[in-house]
């Protein structure tokens, strides 16, 4: 860890000097519990929403795991009712969903690897629905280009292992005969004023009509196997998703409980603080992604705590609290406390330098990535390798009757 | 028909007050081409709306039938088109819908008798779509309600007796897998401001999306089965909904052409002009009705075009234009001509009285019911009846596929 930052480039300068400006009191940070972040106020949007933040109690009773160990989800509601539900072997269930618009990269699959351990810990039913309906009327997409994308994430989703016994993946436009009824019982209950309030002016009367949708896929869950405990997992800009929920299911008298949520903070882009975006400017890393692109878009682009000279960074140390390739370590790549401690240690010391940090990330990231890609190397055909992440009929049927909905045309 | 009228009641003298009212020219009155109905200004109506009266050139060469013959559907959309297809022999289509939140009576079930007259005589296509999903949304009935009406409904279409080969009944709940995706695609055309504009402001995001799924089921039998002119024979108060979708389907690239569409007068109430309502005062005559109910209905009920007393009926005869059981034999109880025009002299001459003119309806209308019910009571279980009209797998995948919607999830 005492070898001179050999790749450091005209980017780690560059981000040295915004990492000064918005957190000008380094020494501030520490691993746990609350990672600091310039640009979004946590605390504040946990006030604005009137969820509660999670308390030491509450992450010791969760499966362990990294995000939230570290508190990269941070937040909650009605997270005792989920936990009270694991520890009297009660279901219980996740959801966890997907936009399929784009490739997916390592900020949309954390969430999946989260549920899949809650899964693996407790036996939580997991449901994985992919809203490509909503995708093709926010984006300049085809529902040709949105498919493909559909069928590649479903690839990708897969690949995280879940066990087919307890997890369901929904896709809206293919899952339509039990997703729409369902979305129009609820929509009873649902204004536009609400909508518009909640969203912000719709441009069509499709996407004003999906709140509906994403609250059916909140309440699938029970809706197919009986009232539970179910806690959805999201960055905290989701969070509106789950009250609309929330409130449409206290208007209506489903035998549901309103879904829970634990709400987390954004993995931060490759090129600084932020949401890690596929469509914005920074590059983000697919999680098809070889090695070697790996490790080149990170040499290249990630944004680090260095200081701007060798000299500067052993006598003053780095930043880990705003250094990416740090916080990706932290979020979920480096599960081990103590050495996850001693790197930051070591930067903040200046030991080790931006470059070896990235090494460190890119060996621990490219790791995940080869075991993940093997994975989904395996599924052979998607039609196959899905079918038992499918609802049965006698699921459908069964939504559709605990919804109320007339299922058949049965006499 | 010189017998004095033995049933006029309180009903048919009340009547004739009203009829004096809004028709003080009885005189006016010829059996064909215009009807006269004091409330609705049918031709304000097209000017309105842009349509066209049907020319005597296209009347002919429609397949005959009284309700065409007396032009109770007496304007068009693009009806040139349709009877050029059926000159032609290319294939076309109808598309005649229900909103199951209720029984079913004599005015829900003429357009679907057109629609089997078309079809016998040119070998039309005829979808019928039932929006259970619009009618649990815009009334104050639960889902299971709408059920149970969509069931009966369903008997009662069946009973018309279509050709199984060339007839889809679609339930929108129940053929979601279809309508949804195909809604999806049409609503990203569909802004808030249009439906707000054409329907009125909407009180759910639900009723505010109908109209995409109302628009693919005008689009459904050309994206089943390729491009054709289709035609929608309903009342003119139902055009907003066609105008919606041609304006959508113009502005989707989809392969299908604007459906067209004939626009219909209401069936009269029982208790006088105006549109025929199972909601509201006026008693209807449901589809199920035994003989003695029909008849007690309409002697009870019927807003007849009668004098106030024998003598003054002897000498002044009365109005077939406002009498409601003269209309109903009009629209579609009476298919000779002849013996209409004689009925209609005969009560202008005062030679047949109201009572007289009753009895002669509910002869008809009684035989009518009664060939409707024994076809409907030999259907047996739903089910398997309905079988036969749902679209196949095949016709559904094709559907998606003409629509570009990802239709599965084969890789």
């Amino acid at each position: 860890m005492t070898e001179p930052n050999g790749t450091s480039n005209s980017t780690d300068n560059t981000s040295t000097a915004r990492s000064s400006e918005s957190n000008p009191a380094d020494d501030e940070f520490t691993v746990t519990p609350y990672a600091v972040d310039g640009t979004v106020d946590y605390a504040k949007l946990l006030e604005r929403f009137g969820a509660d933040p999670l308390t030491d109690d509450q992450i010791d009773r969760f499966p362990d795991q990294p995000m939230l160990r570290r508190r990269t989800f941070y937040a909650g509601r009605d997270a005792d009712r989920y936990l009270e539900a694991v520890e009297s072997d009660e279901p219980h269930a996740i959801v966890t969903g997907r936009g399929p618009s784009g490739p997916m990269h390592l900020g949309h699959v954390l969430p999946l690897y989260l549920a899949k351990r809650f899964q693996q810990a407790t036996g939580a039913t997991v449901y994985v629905p992919l809203s490509d309906d909503e995708k093709f009327l926010a984006k300049e997409q085809s529902f040709e280009s949105i498919g493909a994308y559909t069928r590649e994430n479903l690839r990708d989703i897969l690949a995280v292992g879940f066990d087919p016994e307890r997890t369901r993946i929904v896709v809206d436009t293919a899952d339509s005969d039990v997703i729409y009824p369902i979305a129009v019982r609820l929509a009873k209950h649902l204004t536009p004023a609400t909508v518009d309030a909640v969203y912000g002016q719709q441009d069509t009367v499709g996407l004003q009509f999906y709140p509906a949708v994403q609250a059916t896929h909140l309440l699938l869950p029970q809706l197919v196997a009986g009232r539970q405990p179910t806690l959805v997992p999201v960055a905290v800009d989701q969070d509106p998703h789950v009250r609309v929920c929330r409130d449409v299911a206290a208007k209506d008298a489903l035998p549901v409980e309103k879904p829970g949520a634990l709400l987390g903070r954004f993995l931060p882009s490759l090129d600084g603080p932020g949401k890690m975006s596929s469509s914005g400017d920074a590059p983000s890393i697919e999680l098809t992604a070889d090695p070697e692109t790996v490790a080149e878009t990170i040499r290249t682009h990630a944004y680090t705590g260095g200081r701007a000279t060798l000299e500067e960074h052993r006598e003053h140390g780095g930043d880990p609290a705003v250094d990416v390739p740090f916080q990706y370590l932290r979020f979920f790549f480096e599960n081990d406390d103590e050495r996850l401690e001693r790197i930051a240690a070591d930067y903040r010391s200046g030991d080790l330098l931006s470059g070896e940090l990235k090494e460190i990330a890119i060996d621990r990231i490219t790791g995940f990535l080869t075991a993940h890609q093997q994975r989904r190397s395996k599924l052979g055909s998607l039609e196959e390798a899905l079918e038992p992440y499918r609802l049965t009929e006698q699921e459908r049927r069964r939504a559709l009757e605990r919804a109320g909905v007339p299922s058949g045309l049965e006499s």
